[in-house]
This record gives structure tokens, C-alpha cells and sequence, in this order.
């Protein structure tokens, strides 16, 4: 082993990490060291070698003696056997990075929502224990033996599938970003939660598999004069939403697995439908009908909610599609700067009508914008993560993210959303978000632009 | 709400579902009735209403009387409220689906593995609690504020960094399979395990974030001459192996995230090495050091274990590469089929030099090939999943898949294989596997071509 001799002759004062390092608290410390160039001293007069290691809560070794080395006890034990967990869990370190309720937000926990903790996540794919819920009667978990799927209306024969019948099936997989249409809702007045978690976290990106919506649809024989689908979940609320012909026959799954295993009872067990691109209202859970009919159907969840008032008085419906959308994920609201240096600003960017072609960051509020780097190859109506390089002097910046879509749409600026849209909707915000971070390092949700 | 008066007007029997449906048990039941035209007969005679589900351990409502529902209570209660788990778990009907030791495999639990179970899995995502484990002293649960990366050996300056300073830096987001080297071990002699969960169960497929393993080198400023790196973990067993510098410098992954979140304790929680298309025991878990040297290092794990004994006698060594391998995953050893008619033959193809390409599979034990439909876009080093209609009559058929890499490898027969390497390997086998469908509909595992 070769150990230069100059290092294990040293012993530094290792620092101790903040207490609250890879929480998902309110307020989530970003890391107080930079690995700028300056750091490399800092981090060799730190140098005891790797068998050395001397963190927080640690007792110190005698200075100067490099014999006595503070070797935790996960390297000298043995450690857990296999299947200690048949089915695997998070480490206990991370018991912070959960989700949460937003205190009064609804009146019932059961018609709730409980947010995806964004600004702990990587990558474009959501942990299913951490997706996001938001239920209108609770949830439930569903005997698969009982459960059933009608196919009904105009078709030319009634079908009635078992979940074996439907597992049998031919079947697709394919990764999707899942967005309910209220997220973001809260920013249509002020800049209204501290982080990203209450203010984006309706949304997940997973792998979904199941039947191909149009199969089904072909073996019942659908009229093919009828423009229209209502959808029906089997939990109490029996919720139901109509879905354009055109979405079903398309890319809308009959989704029995997610992210590799069946769907967790929160996102519908043992089926749910999965309509690529729409808000995630209409991806009903628990799902256990499809009615084919030949106009919409006005159902309470189409017509009295899941509307966006305009600046006019009146009530837009049937707005499905998600438009193009990003948000910068860390640094975010809530979160602190604890020193100058380089960030690796990173986001999520998605679209409703196809790929993300590029996403840009501005840090100065959107006067100056500089691409990002896209992490794998876009996949269509499914989450992409983006990163950029980012040096903080300690000045005020205006954290933004935009993104541009297949079909050339730009994600708007609050003013632009807000000229068209007025500020009373609760659907269908994609607004520019802004993070600012403050000279003193502390980020919060502002609105600009 | 269009319910057709003929449907409602008839109870058939529905049938019940075999009580192992869905289960990860050793014989795992696939569906009893098809999907063909012949079925839509059956279903109508037993359409009852989505409203009206009768299943497995419901009471039968009484004959001709439409108006008595057998309404199961989730759709009559309300369901649980948001966060009643902050952090999600599957559904209570999924206890099967779970990690599986093989008994006597190993002496101890702590130097063992737990298989994951293919049978049941979708997609090409691994949820994270299902991944496969292998471990050389147990798995450990390691404080990340008191562990530490050192970069140390033939660099300008070594290198220490905290979980912080490594989280502050450009991450990467990528996809990859992991594949332990010993996958399918047991088939080198006769058809040896019962299951796919055993056969090919040290397989996963996750997107993985982490700093660029190239980006750390160049900080610690490493010798440009030199071939190699030793990484090295911080469990008990002190695990260590040599990283060709080619592979460093390419696209390996000093990773901290694993689909979405953190990694798990068993995955190296807070930090493994992700080195693309190597097997696995060079991801190195719970990494804690990387050595930057001139030559192989030889250590125990690559010099007595993890060698191929070749039919000459001598030991081939440091193989490193998973060459292209696929594997029919459903139907598959421990199944049965229990009804003629259609089947989705489902299966996971990989390379550890690139895309996946193609895919084919043979039902007649490889005389014919016919190309399986490949779901979504391959991505370099991960898992593909692929689809193959098959309509069984009642005869007994052998269930081959091969796999074309991007290289224009194709996966060998077991006699080519065995041609090349004899039968005395326990590492790299990546034979095409040949489930036999017998003519009672159990499968089984045999080694045909």
C-alpha cells in the first residue's frame, strides 16, 4: 500500500459536518467547504489517511502521534448479514429526507397532499417511497384477486380483466414525469412557501409499465366516432375524469408496475392509468373502468375543480397537457450558502408535449442566461436533470432555470404567465422560478419577472 | 354513467385467482386464462360491473338478483390520510417479492448474497429495496459526516474529501446495470438452480450520481503514467481492487445517489465506486480510498478469487468486463403455465461494451430466432427490457433470448461458451439460458445448445 509518508505523519483538525448535512429540514445547509484550489492546503493539512478517519463525534487521537488512529467501528466489525432487510430500506441517516404535508393546506388528511423532498433528490428518477401523494379520499391498498377492470360505453362487447388477465398482456414500459396540475399553485399570488419541496413538489419521474391504453381499447372495439374516455378509480372517491381519445389512443398505459415492482398502494395498486404529458389528476388510480363515451363528461373533478379562472371571470376546462416546465432543485429556498465558491446548481426541466431540448440558468434574475448540462439523453414527457457550474462571490443572486421544449415553447416568465393567465388559477403554473440567495448565503422564494 | 343493461342483468362466476398470484415464491403461478378472442366470451358471461366485484373470498351475491352489489369496502371507506408513511412501502399483498439468500451457498450470512427477484420485476429500473446484495464481511451503516475519500499514491498532492465536499461538486446522473461477476455461477456444471431469481438474480439496473471519477483524479493532479488505481471500502473486509485507468478515466462514477436518493447501507451508503460494464466487485461500496499506482495490485479478491480456471489449468485474471448476456426473466424456472394461448415473453438484455442492439428469442431451444420488441431507447452499460409475443399450444418448448451488443458481440451458446472456457469458471458466465415450458406447463431450467 502505498501511503506517502508526509501525510501519515500528519493529524488536522478534520471539521465537524453540520448537524442538520443531508436533512430534508426547512432549512438544509449546503456544504461550508468549496474544492476550489485554495481548499487543496486546507484538505492536506487534514491529511490522516483513509484508515484515519476522524469525524464528527469522534474522539480526537493524541496530536503528533500517527500510530494512534481513530478507526471507526464499521471497519473493524462484522457487519450486517444479508437479508437482514428482505426488502430493502434508506440508512437510518437519512430519516429527514421524507415526505411532507403541508400544515392547513387542506381541511382532511385524507384529501391531501404530501410533497416529494426535491431538494435531496438526484437524477430524473423518483425513489416510489418518497412520490408524492395527493389523494381526495385517502388511500387504500387493493386485494389484486379482487380487483377489476370494465371496459364499457361504445364498444362493440364489454370487457371485464382481471389483473392476470392484464399482466398476461403484451406490455410497454417507458419513464414519464407525473405532475399534478396544482403544483406550483401556491405561487400565483406572492412567492408563498420557503422551499422547493412545498413549491414543486408534486411531481416524480418514474418508469411505468402495463398494457397500452389503445389495446384494450381495440379488443373491446371502440367506436371509433367516439372522442372521448371516462376514467374511474375504485377508492372511495370514485374519482373520475374524462380523457381525449386522442391521449388514450396515443402513449396512455394501463400501468400496473413502476419503477420496476408493482405500484405502491399511494400511486394505485394494483392499476392505475398513466396518460403521458397530462396533469396527474386524470392519471386515475386505483383505476377500474373505462367508459368509451362521445363528449365530455363534467364530472365534479372537471367541473367545479381542476378549472383555471381567468382574468375574464371565466373558467377554462379540460386544460390537461403540462406545459414546459423546470426548477432549479439546490441551491434552493431554505437552504444556506456557507461559504464562497463553486456550486453545482442543479434542476429539473420537463415538458407535457415531448422532449427537453435545452435548459438554460440565469443567476442575475434572467438578464443573462448561460446553457446547462443536460445528464443522459431527454426522454420524452419524462424528467431531465440539468447542472451548472456556478462560482459564488458573496454578491445577491437571482437564481432562474427555463427550459425549451420539442416543440420550441419556452417555459414563461411569471409576467408572461400572468398577462395571460391572471393570478387566480390554481392549475397549470409553469412560471420561471427564482431562487435568491442572500450575501449572507441564505436562499429564499422571490418573484421576479 | 353508460352501463350496458345486459351487463348488469348477469353474475357469472368469476374466478379465483391462484393464492400464490404475483407471489416471488418458487413457484410462481402465471395467469390461468388468456387474452384471446375466445376469452372476450368468458368475460362477457362474466361481467358483473366494475361496481360489482366479486373475487377471491367474496361472498357470491345471489343469483338474478342485479341489484345486490358486491361493492368492496375500499370503495365504500375512507382510505388512509397523506404521509401515514413518510416514506413509502410496497403494497402488504407484495410480502413476497423480497430478497433471497440461497441456502448453503455460502458459509456465513455475512459473506453471502441475496438474489433479486427477476420473476417478478418490470421494466429496467431495480427498485433499490429488491437490489441484490453481496457482501465480503456484511453490510455496514456508516455516519457520512465521519467518513471520508482519500485520493492518495502516485498524484501530485493526496487528497482528502468529506461526504460534503464531494456533494459540492459537478455530479453526473447516468444509468447502468450492475452485474456481479459470479452471476450464474451455478450453471457452469449442470442446469443448477431452479429460477431466474437465482440464476440471474446479482443483476441490477439504476441511475447512479456522483462526481466523474476523472474530475478527482485531475484535482489530486494524478501520474500520467500511471495504468492503474486500488479502490478500496470501509467495511470490515477492507475490500480492494485494481480499476484500469482506462475504466477510471472514461465514465466511472464516484457515486453517493442511486435512483433518486442516497444510497442504500447494503449499496455502499454514502459512497461506491460505479465503474460502467466491470463487474461488480470493483464498484467498490462504502469506498473509502483510491490508490493511484503503476501496476496491478493483486490483491486477495482479484488473485485467489475472482479468477477464471480455464480448461488448461491456468487462472485468467483480471477480467473484467461483463460481456453481452440476456435472460427470458418471464415465463421462467418455477412458473408454470396453466392455460393455452397467449404469452408475453419478457426478458432483460445488457453489455458491458455498450447499447444493447438487438434482441431475439427462440422458443424451440435456438433453431428459429425471431427479433423481441425492445422498450424504450438502450442506453450504453444498462439494462434493456425486451417483449416477445408467443402463443403456447400444450407442446413442450425451450425459451432461449440472445443478446447483439453494439460491438456486433452476440451472445454465445453454453457450447460455444464451454468451447472457450470449459466448465471449471465459477466468474463470467454469459451463456444463453433455456427455460424448457414442459407439456403440463411447468417450466423448468435446462442447458440445451
Amino acid at each position: 500500500m502505498q501511503i506517502p509518508s508526509d501525510a501519515l505523519g500528519r493529524r488536522g483538525q478534520l471539521r465537524q459536518a453540520p448537524e442538520d448535512f443531508l436533512s430534508g429540514e426547512l432549512v438544509a445547509a449546503i456544504s461550508e467547504h468549496g474544492v476550489d484550489s485554495e481548499r487543496r492546503g486546507l484538505l492536506r493539512s487534514a491529511f490522516v489517511g483513509a484508515l484515519a478517519v476522524a469525524g464528527a463525534g469522534a474522539a480526537a487521537a493524541p496530536e503528533g502521534d500517527p500510530d494512534i488512529l481513530d478507526i471507526p467501528p464499521w471497519s473493524l466489525s462484522l457487519g450486517k448479514p444479508v437479508v437482514a432487510n428482505p426488502y430493502g430500506r434508506p440508512s437510518v441517516f437519512e430519516a429527514n429526507i421524507v415526505r411532507r404535508q403541508s400544515p392547513g393546506l387542506t381541511q382532511t388528511d385524507q384529501a391531501s397532499v404530501a410533497f416529494t423532498p426535491l431538494q435531496n433528490l438526484f437524477g430524473s428518477i423518483t425513489p416510489s417511497g418518497l412520490h408524492f401523494e395527493r389523494h381526495h379520499q385517502g388511500w387504500v391498498d387493493i386485494d389484486p384477486r379482487r380487483h377489476r377492470l370494465m371496459i364499457n360505453g361504445l364498444v362493440r362487447e364489454p370487457l371485464v380483466f382481471t389483473m392476470e388477465d392484464l399482466m398476461r398482456m403484451p406490455s410497454v414500459s417507458r419513464m414519464h414525469f407525473l405532475e399534478c396540475g396544482a403544483n406550483t399553485a401556491q405561487e400565483w399570488g406572492n412567492a408563498a412557501v420557503p422551499t422547493v419541496q412545498y413549491s414543486h413538489g408534486m411531481l416524480s419521474g418514474s418508469e411505468w409499465t402495463g398494457v397500452p391504453l389503445s389495446l384494450l381499447l381495440e379488443r373491446a372495439g371502440y367506436d371509433r366516432n367516439a372522442g372521448y374516455l371516462l376514467a374511474e378509480g375504485a377508492d372511495g372517491s370514485g374519482m373520475t375524469r374524462t380523457i381525449n381519445m386522442e391521449n388514450a389512443l396515443d402513449d396512455a398505459i394501463v400501468a400496473y408496475g413502476q419503477n420496476g415492482e408493482m405500484l405502491r398502494p399511494e400511486q394505485g395498486y394494483p392499476l392505475r392509468l398513466v396518460v403521458p404529458g397530462v396533469q396527474g389528476v386524470s392519471w386515475v388510480k386505483w383505476l377500474r373502468r373505462l367508459e368509451v363515451g362521445d363528449q365530455p363528461y363534467a364530472t365534479k373533478d372537471e367541473a367545479s375543480h381542476y378549472v383555471d379562472l381567468m382574468p375574464d371571470g371565466r373558467m377554462r376546462q379540460y386544460t390537461a397537457i403540462q406545459e414546459a416546465k423546470s426548477v432549479i432543485t439546490s441551491p434552493s429556498g431554505g437552504q444556506r450558502l456557507l461559504k464562497k465558491g463553486y456550486y453545482c446548481i442543479t434542476g429539473l426541466a420537463w415538458s407535457g408535449r415531448g422532449e427537453v431540448r435545452k435548459v438554460e440558468v440565469s443567476v442575475d434574475g434572467g438578464r443573462n442566461w448561460r446553457p446547462a448540462r443536460i445528464e443522459g439523453s431527454p426522454q420524452s414527457k419524462m424528467l431531465t436533470r440539468f447542472n451548472f457550474d456556478w462560482t459564488w462571490q458573496g454578491e445577491t443572486a437571482l437564481l432562474q432555470s427555463r427550459v425549451h421544449d420539442a416543440t420550441g415553447y419556452i417555459q414563461p416568465t411569471r409576467s408572461q404567465l400572468v398577462a395571460a393567465r391572471g393570478t387566480r388559477s390554481i392549475y397549470h403554473n409553469n412560471a420561471i422560478q427564482t431562487w435568491r440567495v442572500k450575501d449572507s448565503g441564505e436562499v429564499d422564494n422571490v418573484q421576479v419577472g
